[in-house]
């Protein structure tokens, strides 16, 4: 077992035969270092082939070349993972910038605020990125206050929080894409399963389908529509509601989790129903159903593009930038054409 | 919008009436400072409440306080998050003792060997927590020759690469755990679906199984096993084979993606069999499918004690430790009793 030998400070020193503050000198205020001498330490520095370590460089640039980024707890959670997707996706768009992401943890908006203040403090961060933005986000408030550099992924969902730069997935788009789909399929009876009023990212989804079903001169009224929280059991009695009232042939979902509540309900009752989800979750590739991909990876890539122009290191000025990016149609086995025998128009 | 007022080594100089040197030296290196002047330099830190931050402290105590971690790219995978699961746990551990961890990209071993050289020589991190071992892991054997502190989430599968701390989860108590549950519901008929030989947690899992038919008396010879990869739709088509040549009652499975595959094929073929997974995934909760739940926050806490007691800030040595934990057994829908017409003892 050989150990690593790391080419310090000191030995750089010693070789040239001057003292440690010297060759610190040399390489943070050169102009301070008699000329002969500052020429021997760095003949020294490329002899020995020393690179200043992060911290010393940081010292001298004052910028740590890293991002705050935090996490939850462990959860068990079938609510998918575009969250642990995305920071694979940071995590490798920072390292071809050169940047590193540091992760600490919080778990709910006041943790990460308290973080975002000691680390700030301590480590030296360039700046944050935030996922999960909802109404009333504190934490955005915070950071803008402070004038520290950070994008969301996730727009804000308040007007007054809008000042910042962000990158987000088009909901809207969508589930206009789905619904479209569905009736290029031949469905008119397109019915919708959502989340309860409020949630940003609910009343986005939501509305990408009642437009695209008032373009298409089709019923989208109160009647169409049932809310129902993620959890697939809560989903399927909503479902089953919506199916009995309606009859519709294609539901339109606000998640995967909410649709496999969805086709659960309609093998209850014997109904060919044809179901679009969203997220392109594990549990929608097990189950076949035809949802929507975020792109993630192509999100993270632009959202570390965004906070480098906040840091200044990225060309195209400081001024906050916004990404909307589309998501992408998955068609799987959900996507049945309608019964003949029952496809009516309208209600 | 008002900025951050940062208190500094500069701001701390000037208050105190000192050279920024002065300053650094009074926190670094206090003895070469005359003790009247050092007094106020204290007291300048205390009122101003300046906080050295991470750099210095860093270039002052040689510890980062920062352990590296790799993520792969962004992949579409329904094999589980157990590695995004284990991180939030790491960040959480780290968290509260004072560490951060970073972010790297690696795709792959060698990949990861790059990062690995590349942060040792530029961003000084105290060590690294590795997942995923396997056989000929290059990895442990790079950073063991180079002595840096790391630890592991995987056991070494090899016994020369066995001299490192790692905490893993014992599979072989997970599907024996399962294969005696199965027993005490009434089976004796008790097929096994795993992955090829040769994959250390595969064969790991398969060994609870046999060792556990064996003890309770039951056959498990090869006629009573497959193997698959982890994609359920191949596993339907193992699973098939599997079902017509032995007819069991019960199949305990190396995966909840493989686990799946059992439930499909035994639905096809009009067949009532138990099923048992592992990874409790959102597919088994979907699914409804009794699996093997892994303690990630608790592996994750025990990783980062063994990789603090390596860099040596933990108590106990730095001797390498080891942690083996038992899977807790997640009893769902698809632990059912055995059809008392068919239960036939042995084959």
């Amino acid at each position: 077992m050989r150990s690593r030998q790391r080419v310090t400070l000191e030995s750089v020193a010693a070789h040239a035969k001057v003292s440690r503050q010297t060759v610190s000198n040399a390489i943070n205020a050169p102009d301070v270092v008699k000329p002969e001498t500052l020429a021997r330490v760095l003949d020294s520095i490329a002899e020995l082939g020393y690179q200043p370590s992060r911290a010393a460089r940081q010292l001298r640039t004052r910028r740590s070349q890293i991002l705050g980024y935090a996490l939850g707890p462990v959860t068990y959670s079938v609510y998918g993972t575009i969250g642990d997707r995305f920071v694979h996706g940071l995590a490798q768009a920072a390292q071809e910038r050169g940047y590193r992401i540091m992760l600490f943890a919080a778990s709910n908006d006041d943790e990460e605020i308290v973080q975002f203040d000691e680390l700030l403090s301590g480590a030296d961060l360039d700046g944050f990125v935030l996922t999960n933005t909802h109404h009333d986000d504190p934490r955005t408030t915070w950071l803008t206050e402070r004038d520290v550099p950070f994008v969301t992924f996730g727009r804000p969902w308040d007007a007054e929080h809008g000042t910042h730069p962000w990158v987000d997935v088009d909901g809207a788009a969508g589930t206009a894409a789905a619904t479209r789909h569905l009736h290029e399929l031949g469905h008119t009876r397109i019915a919708y399963l959502g989340w309860p009023h409020g949630s940003g990212v609910g009343d986005d989804r939501r509305s990408g389908w009642s437009s695209t079903m008032a373009e298409l001169g089709l019923n989208a009224d109160e009647r169409w529509q049932e809310t129902t929280d993620n959890a697939t059991e809560h989903a399927e009695v909503a479902a089953a509601r919506l199916l009995r009232r309606v009859g519709p042939s294609a539901v339109v979902c606000v998640s995967d989790t909410v649709g496999l509540g969805v086709m659960q309900a309609a093998e209850s009752q014997g109904r060919r129903v044809a179901v679009t989800g969203f997220d392109d979750s594990a549990v929608s590739y097990v189950a076949g159903m035809t949802t929507l991909a975020q792109p993630i990876a192509e999100a993270a890539r632009r959202a570390l593009a965004l906070v480098l122009r906040q840091i200044g290191v990225e060309p195209g000025g400081t001024a906050a930038r916004n990404e909307l990016l589309p998501p992408e149609l998955i068609v799987r086995r959900t996507s049945i054409r309608p019964d003949p025998l029952s496809g009516t128009v309208g209600s």
